[in-house]
């Protein structure tokens, strides 16, 4: 018998052959890979090659859930979509709240797993009876609200929509898939959108109805109680008030929060316009919340569309905030709901977003391209026209849209000369908008993360000073600066991170102050396993190293673990003079992860994680 | 009426239309850029654009000569080879020894200026009344050697050949241009005979018999008599006795000898297997010099070739024993000089033949490149007989052979993978014997150099520690290791060695003991100048600057001025644990120099240079 948190079955949808087919795979697989980004990783290694086209029709789009996911369990409503990603040609995962994975995951199905092209705008729709290819000529074009609000007109109200827009459809190299409508959760990083867009897949639409079982109902409710309280802690009445943005002004005054391109030190001026406090004061309406949560995040603002119905919907979250607003100096908040409104409509990656239009401002100023380049639009620091200019472009492939829609890195080479310098990226994806330079972990996270410059796969960033788990494993850190025991404390959390991914539940439970056994607990009320502490942690090893090892099949190695050469060199002032020891840092971590010179990983390692 | 030193004549040799033209440059022009590889650099970077292809028709060979080229002064019968590289990409220069550049000068050129490309095998003769284009379709395919002895057979004694060998006709590009025939000495770096192989350019013979006058006679007599000594000081001596070979067992004890591709730390047995001392115990059968010389450092060895009829011939410089000897671990001092001899016959780079040969062996040895692709040839490490068969193999660009002959960055880039880890280059140079963890100077020395990876644009490498030049205007380096003040010495010998090289004269003059002042007063007794100490030291910076600003042209900036990982994250021990904090010491070095954030030259720079 099937342990019990999930279907076993997984889906295959081939759009060039217009084939939907179930496979049913054994415990063990789920043991050793969970589900989520670990099973997404383990099919996509299997299933691809070196050679395959992220924009080909051999390239997989795996949407899959895990364990926890549609469980009555705190902030478990969570799916993960994995590909090889066409920003960066390398592992691309993003993952996501909202609704969608429990409505799939209800569906029967613990994977979706689509390969091949269809030969015009098709969506999927799933239920528990059947998948159906639908024709989705009439809505191709229409942007990710309208696009929601008809698969819901169609669908009913127990429907999750995940749709891409325009961005998707014209292979913005960043282009996000959406789900929840004006109310929305991004599958944001890596280009996941553009894959849809290769496809001709505008949505997938399911309607699940199936009820997710646990093993140890009783266990489960037991934790529940345990953990209820931590939602009412400091912290997440905090988050619930200011949403992720609460932290702007810190991090600003810490030099975390990325100005000018990441060139900046200080604007309190600025970071105080544009902080959650400021937004709570003004455009802020109401806050939402993914689905089994309480901390309720998300921000409900007035609209500042102008040529669109809808008079609410959500607001920029941090990284938004950071990389839309002060990267480019933009201080006026409605200007950056505005953009991030935009952005989601059009389904772009806000955090890219803003990467490409600061990188642009500063090679305008610095008359590395011009005026007419930029199709007559002044791309100056702090003009929040201009950047909603832009983004229009991008989405459209319009003009200098067209090369920003090739992310950062294209783009300088593209200019060529010294744009390289500034095109701030690693592996090609932009950063989100923390400073490696203000936590030296940071440096680090951003460095080893499988998807490029990532913050979210080691999830360090509020734990480098502060915030800790007691059972984490390794000494709290409590200074910023200093690198002893760093390269320890991220791995250990990448490690926990890929658990989290899988399994698959939200990061900000840290925030509230669940600790790993609690985690751990939880994964076995569910299935019925009997995981320990070192199971699990070693779990999270194995398929943090099983997506490294796509990597280094498709080259990378330690040359590609590296900074933008202005985060290594540049003092930014600001709350930090540090400059990241890097390559010392990452001896030991490789040292550590047991990664040869080259930072792959040595066949006892290998072999130890059995893969 | 025109200063003293030189003739202010330039010859221009277009091979496509076959015509020769003269250009005079005013005395100002001299003053500015001095001669040889200044003149040469202000002429590339006037004449030639970003899209020149190194190996088009539109590329400039440039041969220059210097001041104090043909004078009486010590060691000063040098010139300079300039053109755009087709190894790196980027500025290139070699300067040679020998007696080419005197009877060059004594034709009464300063320069010679190749452009175009000839439809068949020719070569440039040039004497005090002619200049003439010949049919040298007789010795296309011949080596340096019997080239040289073909045209001394022609011409005389007293005519001088520049050649190029099979290397250079196969557009190997790290080809060399050879002179002096088997006493001979190498335009070895950067490639440049493969542009004079691109131009169907098989040699270039000169037949000088002008005076070059001097102003001031008696002042060079009183100089010259002042030096006289320092050339038989007690490291003259050494130089003499064992040649630029001496050093090795040194070099090997404090871990600047390249060790098995740069990774090893300690090989004390084979380090005496292969020394100077060594060789005068063994094959040594006499020594050589340049014009003016008398330091001897020329080697004459019993030939080892075998299949050729010379008994002796000149034998291997350090930078042969520690790239093709201790790099691939040939402990075996016949096959070093045989293969020595090889390269130079083929007119081939020995710095970057033991490069790409060391790396093919860890490429080999890792398994990224089978016996199949190397044509059946075991390409192990200390395996004389392999080197000496690739040898042959990369000047006829045979099997694997023709990818070595793209050098060590492209060839990486061939294999892909890891390979890029291992490819020991800066800017696509391979670097000279001079490891930069055992010298902290010799970091940013290869980080900076104009042509990629090199010791001799900043000279530091023996002067980081022990060697120092009195009135160099910073204080004495006396530990290797410590990276304060290092930017400013580099800086400071940058410029004096861009004199050196635009004057010209050899530099192992500061070896012998020679300062600064005195090179000053030289040139001014040469031309009646009156330049002063801070005059000449700009004048070099000028010139520096100048290849600098050919280079940004190009694109490069600070990301290029990088070393090897390798270089900057693995200890090699041996000597030294150090690796080389560059980003600190680069952020230094431009803040001293005045260039950018990026490593770009700033305006006010540019303007005070009078660029």
């Amino acid at each position: 018998m099937m342990a019990k948190g999930f279907f076993s079955n997984v889906l295959y949808v081939n759009l060039s052959e217009k084939k939907a087919t179930v496979e049913h795979f054994d415990e063990g697989f789920y043991r050793t890979y969970i589900g989520g980004s670990g099973l997404g990783a383990k099919i996509l290694f299997d299933s691809t090659s070196k050679t395959t086209d992220p924009l080909g029709s051999e390239n997989l789009l795996i949407f899959a859930v895990g364990p926890l996911t549609g469980t009555k369990i705190f902030n478990s409503n969570r799916f993960e979509v994995v590909s090889r990603s066409p920003l960066t040609g390398i592992y691309g995962e993003a993952n996501c709240g909202g609704y969608w994975g429990e409505c799939f995951k209800r569906c029967g199905y613990d994977a979706l797993i689509v390969s091949g092209k269809a030969k015009s705008p098709t969506y999927i729709y799933i239920d528990g009876d059947s998948v159906r290819l639908e024709d989705a000529s009439q809505i191709w074009g229409m942007d990710t609200f309208s696009a929601d609000r008809f698969f819901k007109e169609r669908y009913g109200t127990k429907s999750q929509a995940a749709v891409i827009g325009p961005a998707g459809e014209n292979l913005v190299l960043f282009a996000s898939i959406m789900t929840g409508g004006v109310h929305g959760r991004a599958i944001g990083r890596c280009g996941l959108g553009a894959v849809m867009g290769s496809k001709y897949l505008k949505a997938v639409i399911v309607k699940g109805t199936k009820t997710v079982e646990v093993m140890d109902q009783k266990g489960i409710a037991a934790l529940q109680k345990e953990i209820a309280p931590l939602m009412n802690a400091d912290l997440s009445k905090t988050i619930r008030k200011f949403g992720t943005t609460g932290g702007v002004e810190y991090c600003e005054q810490i030099g975390n929060l990325p100005i000018k391109n990441w060139f900046q030190g200080s604007w309190p001026e600025g970071a105080k316009k544009i902080s959650g406090q400021k937004m709570a004061d003004t455009i802020l309406v109401n806050n939402y919340a993914c689905g089994r949560c309480a901390l309720r995040c998300g921000r409900v603002v007035q609209a500042a569309g102008g040529d669109y119905d809808e008079q609410e919907v959500g607001g920029p979250e941090y990284e938004t905030v950071g990389m839309i607003g002060s990267n480019c100096l933009i201080d006026d908040l409605t200007a950056i709901a505005k953009a991030n409104e935009l952005c989601n409509r059009y389904g772009m990656d806000t955090i890219s977003t803003g990467g490409v239009i600061g990188f642009s401002m500063e090679a305008h100023e610095r008359e590395l391209i011009t005026k007419e380049d930029l199709g007559g639009i002044e791309l100056n620091w702090g003009d929040g026209n201009a950047v909603i200019a832009m983004i229009h472009q991008i989405a459209l492939r319009k003009g200098w849209g067209n090369e920003l829609a090739n992310g950062v890195r294209k783009t300088a080479e593209k200019i060529g000369g010294i744009a390289s310098e500034f095109a701030i990226h690693v592996k090609g994806l932009e950063p989100p908008a923390h400073d490696p330079r203000a936590k030296m972990s940071s440096a680090l996270q951003l460095a080893t993360s499988n998807r490029g410059a990532c913050h979210l796969q080691a999830f360090t960033s509020d734990f480098d000073e502060g915030l800790h788990i007691p059972d984490l494993g390794v000494p709290q850190m409590t200074d910023r600066f200093a690198t002893a025991g760093k390269a320890e404390s991220v791995i250990r959390m990448q490690n926990l991170m890929s658990m989290f991914d899988s399994l698959t539940c939200c990061k900000f439970l840290l925030f509230a102050g669940i600790n790993v056994n609690q985690l751990v607990s939880l994964m076995n009320c569910v299935t019925g396993w009997n995981i320990g502490y070192e199971e699990f942690f070693q779990t999270g090893e194995r398929i943090f190293n099983l997506k490294r090892l796509y990597n280094t099949r498709l080259g990378v190695s330690r040359k590609d673990d590296d900074l933008p050469l202005r985060l290594l060199t540049h003092k930014r002032g600001g709350g930090t003079e540090a400059l990241p020891p890097l390559h010392q840092m990452l001896g030991e971590y490789y040292e550590i992860r047991k990664w040869d010179e080259f930072g792959i990983p040595t066949d006892a390692k290998i072999k130890e994680l059995g893969l």
